[in-house]
C-alpha cells in the first residue's frame, strides 16, 4: 500500500460534500500530487457523476438502490466499481489502494467507515467531528496501534495543529478554539425563541452543510470541536476555551506555560486545511487562492462566549467531563433535535431543550467497544425522536425565564 | 565552556537598560536555571550596583573611570573583576563561563563586543537590532562558522521565529513585521512638523530607552528590524512586509505558501521573548505574567504603513537593497539625527532628512570586514553632524509639500 509516482492515492469519503467538493478542487490543482481513488456519495448523483468522470476513481459507493439506478444512467460507461448501501463507505475507506482517507460524512454515519480506515493502516484526515466525539478513545486507539496520522481539517482544529508544530506539547497551557459566533450572536433569549430554520442556515462567513449550519447557530458545534480537541490533542476539558470572533480569521490558538499565544490565520477557505492535512508535513503553493489581507479585514474582535443563551455549549464540556457515552449521546440527541428542527417539527429553542433531557435521561456507562457506543446513541435518538414539548417540559421553562 | 549545575551562565550587555532589567529580573525568578556571570552596563552606576549585590557576577564593565570611581564606592567590597571603558564589553561578551550573551547595548556600540562574543563560541540572544543592521552577513558568518545560535530578543523577531518553528523555511511566503504605528500614527505632514522632544517619547505600549522610542515615532525602528529580519531568517527585502497593528497583541507573522499565517501573540513583555532567546526550544512556566485576555483586549486593529508621512520605512529599504555598507549609513546616520532631535538641535522632520541626504552622499560599497563598516559608520556620523537645515534643504522641501 504505497502511494504511486501518480501521487497520493486518496479516498473520500462524503464527496459531494462541501469538504469533498474542495477536496477534488485541489486534486485536480495537483494532479501530479493526488489521485481519487474511491468516492463514497449519498444521493446527490449529478455531482457524483460529474466527478466521476473527471476523476475516474476505482470505486464508488452511493447510499441506496434508486441513487445507483441514477448513477448507471448518468455514467453508463462507468468501469470501476460501484457499491451500494451501508457497506459503500466501509469498501471506500478501506479502498487496498488508498492511503488516506478523507472522513466528510455528516454525523454519526462517518464513524464505522472512519474506524475501518484506521484500522486498516490509512491515514485519516478527518473533517466529521462526530467520529472523534462518538468514539474518540476507540478512534485513536486504532490510529495509535496502525501508526497512521489523524489530521484534523476542520479549520478549528487544523489551526491548533499547525501551532502545535515546533513546540513541546507538554508546555501547552490551554488552547483556544475560535468560534465565529453564529448568526445569532447578538441575538437576545427572547429572539432565539423566534428563529426560523431559514434563519439559521445563514452562516455569516463559512459555506457548509445545513446541519453544521445550524449547529454553528447554536454553537454546539464548538461543543463538539471541544470534545475533539480533547481527542485530537490529548488535552482535558479545563485546558480547552473557547472565544468568540466573529471574523473568522484568527482559526485557533495554543497558549504556551510561558503566555505566548501561537495562531493561525487564513483567509476562511477549507483548501488551506484539506491541503495541510493531505500534505503534511509540508504544504502547497495555493497561490491561485486570495491572501490574507489584515489591513483589508479591518478589524479582529473577541469576545467570551455566552454559556446562557448557548446552552449547548455548557451542555458538550458536561458530556466531555462525564465521558464514555455520554458525548455519544449528546450527539445523536443533536443530530434528532437539528432534523426535527429543520423539519419545522420543533422550534429552534428546543434543540438545547431536547439534548439537556436526553442526556439526563442517559445512565453514564464507559465506551470500551462500538458496541455500546451504537447502543447509546440509538437510545439517544429515539430519546430524542420521542421528546414532545409536554413531555420535554424544556418550551415552558425556557418561556418563564 | 559548560553550563554548570548552577544554571546557565549568561553574560549581559547592556544589564542596566531595559532589556537587561527585563533579563536579571527573570534570572532571579529561575535560580536554578541561570545565574549571571558577567554585565556590562554604561554610568547607571546606582542600578549596576544593586545588580551587582544581588547577583554576584564575576566581571563588570563600566564606561568609564568616573563610573568606575561610583561603582566602587557603592559596592566597596565588590571581589570579582571591573574593566572600564571600551574594553569592558568585550571582556563581558567573551567571559570563559558565559554560554549566552545577552546583547542589549543601545546603538552600533554594542557591535564588536557582540561580534566577538559569536566569535568566542557564545549563544547571542540579540536584543540591539544595530547589530544586525551594521554587520549583517559578518555577524551572521561568525555565528555560522561557529555553529553558535542567532536568537532573536526583538519582540517581532522573536515572534518570526517561533511562528517558523516546525514548518519548512522554503515554504515561508513573505514575513510580516507588526509595528505599533507610534504616537503620531494618525498624525497629519503638518502635525508631524511640530513633534517635540516630549511627545516623541511617549510610546503607547512599550516603555523603552528614548533612543528607540523616537525610532519607533518615526518607524525607523521598524525599518531596521526590517533589516535585522533579513539577516536572522535569509530572505530577501520583497519578503518582509509590515503592517501597523497599534495594539502590538500579534507581536508578527509568518505567511506560508499555502496561505496560512502562524503568528505570536503576547502580552506586551519583553520577559517573554527573553526566556524563550535563553529556554529555547524549551519555554519557562512565566505564570506571574497576566495572560493575554482577547476578550478584554477587544479589538485588533490592522493597517498598511504609510510610506509618505514615514519617510524612514522606505529610507530602511532603500539601504537593504543598496547593501554593503548602506544599512551601517543609514544606522549611523540615523542616530546621529535621534541625537541630535533629542538635544533640540534639529526639528523632528529633519530625522528622515539628514538620513535621506547623508545616504545620498554615500558611495556604495561592500562589507567586506569591520574596518570599512566602521569607516562607514564614522564617515555617516560624521556627515549627519554636518547637517544643517541650509545645507541639507530638506526642510524647505518638506515645507513646500
Amino acid at each position: 500500500m504505497t502511494d504511486t509516482p501518480r501521487g497520493r492515492a486518496v479516498a473520500i469519503l462524503g464527496s459531494t460534500g462541501s469538504v469533498g467538493v474542495s477536496t477534488l478542487a485541489l486534486l485536480e490543482r495537483f494532479p501530479d500530487r493526488f489521485r481519487a481513488v474511491a468516492l463514497a456519495a449519498g444521493r446527490n448523483m449529478e455531482r457524483l457523476a460529474a466527478q466521476v468522470r473527471r476523476h475516474g476513481p476505482a470505486l464508488v459507493s452511493v447510499a441506496d438502490e434508486v441513487a445507483a439506478r441514477e448513477f448507471r444512467e448518468r455514467v453508463p460507461d462507468y468501469a470501476g466499481r460501484l457499491v451500494v448501501g451501508v457497506d459503500g463507505p466501509l469498501a471506500v475507506a478501506t479502498h487496498p489502494e488508498a492511503t488516506v482517507v478523507i472522513s466528510a460524512l455528516v454525523g454519526a454515519l462517518g464513524l464505522m467507515p472512519t474506524l475501518a480506515a484506521a484500522r486498516a493502516g490509512k491515514d485519516v484526515a478527518l473533517a466529521n467531528k462526530e467520529v472523534l466525539v462518538v468514539a474518540g478513545e476507540l478512534v485513536t486507539q486504532a490510529a495509535r496501534e496502525q501508526g497512521v496520522a489523524l489530521l484534523p481539517v476542520d479549520s478549528e482544529h487544523n489551526a491548533i495543529f499547525q501551532a502545535l508544530q515546533g513546540h513541546n506539547r507538554s508546555e501547552v497551557r490551554r488552547i483556544v478554539l475560535t468560534a465565529s459566533g453564529g448568526p445569532f450572536l447578538h441575538h437576545t433569549v427572547a429572539q432565539l425563541a423566534s428563529v426560523t430554520v431559514a434563519d439559521a442556515l445563514k452562516h455569516p462567513t463559512w459555506k457548509m452543510g445545513s446541519k453544521i449550519t445550524v449547529d454553528c447557530s447554536t454553537l454546539m458545534n464548538k461543543g463538539l470541536e471541544v470534545i475533539e480537541a480533547h481527542w485530537l490533542f490529548g488535552m482535558p476539558a479545563d485546558q480547552i476555551d473557547i472565544v468568540v470572533h466573529p471574523q473568522s480569521i484568527v482559526h485557533s490558538m495554543v497558549e504556551y506555560i510561558d503566555g505566548s499565544v501561537i495562531s493561525q490565520m487564513a483567509v476562511p477557505d477549507m483548501t488551506i486545511p484539506i491541503a495541510y492535512a493531505l500534505t503534511y508535513p509540508d504544504r502547497l503553493p495555493l497561490s491561485y487562492l486570495p491572501s490574507l489581507d489584515l489591513p483589508a479585514a479591518g478589524t479582529l474582535t473577541f469576545l467570551p462566549p455566552d454559556r446562557e443563551r448557548f446552552p449547548c455549549l455548557a451542555l458538550a464540556y458536561q458530556a466531555l467531563r462525564a465521558g464514555g457515552t455520554m458525548p455519544a449521546v449528546l450527539n445523536a440527541a443533536n443530530e434528532v433535535a437539528v432534523e426535527r428542527f429543520l423539519a419545522e417539527d420543533v422550534a429552534y429553542r428546543d434543540v438545547p431543550e431536547i439534548v439537556r433531557s436526553v442526556m439526563a435521561l442517559h445512565p453514564r456507562g464507559p465506551a470500551t467497544d462500538l458496541e455500546t457506543l451504537m447502543a447509546a446513541d440509538r437510545w439517544a435518538r429515539e430519546a430524542a425522536s420521542a421528546w414532545s414539548v409536554a413531555s420535554g417540559g424544556g418550551r415552558q421553562a425556557a418561556t418563564a425565564t
